[in-house]
């Protein structure tokens, strides 16, 4: 790898533009695809207001089009998924041979669905456990945490997964390299599974899933689940790693995650990749998950294209 | 019994409105409790409008008080069970020494909660398979069905039972006795814990769970573990019911039960009569529910009191 990375972030929501913005600001070349913050981006460049010290960087390179943009080192892809579908075409214009693409997009499938397009070899995947709020165009609100456990597809960390990782920590960021990036998100889903379900089926948030015995109950069943499913396809949970994610929520209290939000502002939830992909995979492995199936079935009409909680009462 | 019953109406909504003004336009002794239809139903008396022909009674015996009402020899309780606790104050000044308590209301415990009141020998039971909507005071629509199913708390059918049950057909009310009671209301519970709660917890009319390949498969799955529960509890019902409840449910077209509608104009839903109950006789019974247990948890929180779907959104 080079000396210095050229870093492209496609996806210029919060993830995104934070991940990115805390890289230009410790000095790497970072080049930015955006749409709808385009203009403001340009204009005015992007700003983050974080506890751990707001910054402002008046320049950075905020692209129109892929092709304007062009070969990168690594790409890092923070859409949702459910705009997979663009990758496609948004990638090709990115790469060159060794092009790494780092998805840190919510859930199950993602990396198997770059993969699929443009080669195992290329592909790397990021988890994010952060608290951010996209506040106006190029402006991103960080809230909390920041951690991002780097990991390949396939296979134990590489040198370009350190390489990753010093940048990123280089630039402020809690990273570190996983020995199992699907194990790392089977863990994660342990917890969104549960919280970021019932916050959309219940209108619950992490406080109010912990304050109600019936809910937590209904959480920590769902939990079991998950673990038991991961298990069954080869990844490895502690028991007590359920325990250890609800004494971890008290402290989040009135916390909604990114899916609850996304509910409650009519916009399309990332159903398939949070429970979707995982049941499937699930009832691959022969595991029995009735909360998880049943818990599908709702968020598929409740968080659907086109069918938001708006139509609840309709 | 007497030649010619006296019968008091406790709770004057869709359901006691229209079965009293059935049995009072056929010639029956009716007597009506109610509270804030009162002066509507004294001044103008009750109205239905039915496919079956409509109707109107411009005097009706309206009582403001149980002591106003007096003693009866059956009185039809058709209260929301969520104002179960209101009986105890309501029904003393209406009974005889032998006056029936025959209550038409939703779920499981409705019995029982007579029953260790004012003895179990005075409690019968109603199940009513009829679309009604009380669109103003004192005005009932009869969208469709009819049936009253009616049965002994304890045991199979008495003189009293078929006594009713004949007052009943004479008002043109397709009545019958069952033999038990507790298995009908069973077999009403594979029907209404699916559907009422799939029409609250994913905003679904009928026709859309059917139609939904994994909100149908939620729908059986759920009837499934219905069915089991009440085989466990000693109460058989045939597995093919499943199928037949599903074959019914398709010229339903876009119906949405009661407790849809409360939850959508936001009133409190009979949750512990419709899920709760069954989910703890279930229990006790060894029955396994994952996703009864898991609907509860979610019905609890959107349709207890006080907190309803408006809460969703904030």
């Amino acid at each position: 790898m080079k000396e210095k990375l050229r870093y492209g972030i496609v996806g210029s929501g919060a993830v995104g533009s934070y991940y990115g913005a805390k890289l230009a600001h410790a000095g790497c070349d970072v080049h930015f695809l955006m749409r709808s913050d385009l203009e403001a981006v340009r204009r005015n460049g992007l700003a983050i207001r974080s506890k751990d010290g707001d910054f402002h960087l008046p320049r950075v390179n905020a692209h129109g089009s892929p092709e304007e943009m062009g070969p990168c080192d690594a790409v890092l892809i923070a859409l949702k998924t459910t705009a997979n579908e663009a990758l496609p075409a948004l990638i090709p214009p990115l790469l060159s041979a060794d092009t790494a693409l780092v998805t840190l997009q919510n859930g199950l499938g993602n990396e198997e669905f770059l993969a699929s397009r443009f080669g195992a070899r290329r592909v790397m995947g990021g988890l994010c456990f952060v608290c951010l709020n996209r506040t106006a165009p190029g402006v991103v609100e960080h809230l909390g945490h920041g951690t991002l456990s780097i990991g390949e597809f396939k296979g134990p960390p590489q040198d370009r997964t350190l390489r990753l990782v010093t940048d990123l920590q280089r630039a402020g960021i809690e990273a570190k390299a996983v020995q199992s990036l699907i194990t790392e998100r089977w863990r994660k889903l342990v917890w969104n599974i549960p919280f970021n379900g019932l916050g959309i089926a219940a209108g619950a948030n992490v406080a109010q899933v912990l304050k109600d015995e019936h809910l937590q109950a209904a959480a920590r069943a769902l939990m079991a689940e998950v673990v038991d499913a991961a298990a069954k396809l080869g990844y490895a949970i502690r028991p007590d790693f359920i325990d250890d994610q609800i004494e971890r929520s008290w402290p989040m209290g009135e916390y909604r995650s990114s899916s609850q939000i996304d509910y409650e502002a009519g916009r399309e939830v990332e159903v398939e990749a949070i429970w979707g992909e995982p049941l499937r995979q699930a009832r691959t492995a022969g595991a029995e998950t009735p909360r998880l199936e049943f818990l599908y079935a709702l968020l598929r009409r409740l968080g659907g294209r086109g069918v938001h909680n708006s139509n609840r009462n309709g």
